[in-house]
């Protein structure tokens, strides 16, 4: 689907690899580009640069940070007890968004999936055990997507951690609140009865 | 929105700003970019450096272009008695995707609007017209879209011309090929009708 004009494929081309544009996508986006004002394209561009530039890994918690310790892990306001793992840190900003949760975070870069070759040693799992190693943390919540690679690494993640003493909780799954009962799928369901309370 | 993270904030802000480009598909995108290799950045931002400097207007016939005429206009072997009106750059893709038409283009590089006062100086008309002077075009090809403002412009375009002794017409509309009978709207019905063709 080349438009003849190098510089406006070249931009297509590139956008083209970014998750969820398409080439159609890519290419009507390169001609709004090119018709653009210098400052902003100029502005988009620098973004882009520095924004990669200054983002770095949290030594901490593994989220992005821009600082040797992410600004969560920096908060003293912050519930130093509790540590809440996740998958990846747009997992952090889901959770930041609800604004309930008051803990810290550990980011572990992936899942266990021995399909994909991804073990223990892939993810930041041993980072994870190092923070437990002075008796701050308390709980652990364990807050993996709840498929198959989220709930094995849950396990996985628990069998370690549990007999160190430290309380191991998952997040609930069941139905979302708002949604119908009738369009929950099996699964959903299942795990809803599973963890079903006193009332 | 905020992810609590400048950097990525940026990117996303600036990427919210292009067209079909939402707020979640933003930050999603700006996670995505920071998590790419540095070189991928960098070819991103200077495609899209680069595509804004290089792409400039060409002198004959408005279409997006790298030197001072687009390759178009400077193919030889192209009709150049045939001259095809189209609102923008993006049309004239669109028009050699097909593969069919063999002739010029002229880019108006917009269409008349007295609703958003958008009259004859402000898109590139004058220009056209410039283009008969000598008797090279034969033809101009009206394909501005089948709206109020794109057949306004139609017309417009051809009360200027015919009198030119230039022959003007119109691409069809009716039908899409392919398409039923069943789910065209009125107007596209009517035209169809109004342009039917004997047998």
């Amino acid at each position: 689907m080349s438009t003849g004009l190098g510089p406006i494929d070249n931009i297509a081309a590139e956008l083209a690899k970014l998750p969820s544009i398409g080439r159609k996508t890519a290419q009507r986006l390169a001609y709004h580009i090119v018709s653009l004002p210098v400052e902003q394209v100029n502005a988009l561009a620098t973004a882009l640069l520095e924004g990669r530039k200054t983002i770095r890994f949290c030594s901490e918690c593994g989220n992005y940070a821009t600082d040797e310790k992410c600004a969560i892990c920096q908060n003293a306001e912050r519930d130093h007890s509790q540590v809440c793992v996740v998958r990846d840190p747009r997992d952090v900003a889901a959770m930041e968004r609800v604004h309930d949760y008051r803990g810290l975070y550990h980011v572990l870069h992936g899942v266990l999936s021995p399909m994909d070759g991804i073990g223990p040693g892939d993810i930041n799992i041993k980072e994870l055990l190092l923070r437990l190693r002075d008796d701050t943390v308390k709980e652990i919540i364990i807050a993996t997507n709840p498929d198959i690679e989220g709930e094995a690494t849950a396990a996985y993640i628990a069998r370690l951690i549990k007999p160190l003493g430290v309380r191991v909780t998952r997040i609930a799954h069941g139905v979302p609140v708002g949604s119908d009962l009738e369009y929950a799928d099996e699964v959903t369901l299942s795990k809803a009865i599973e963890g079903r309370r006193d009332l």
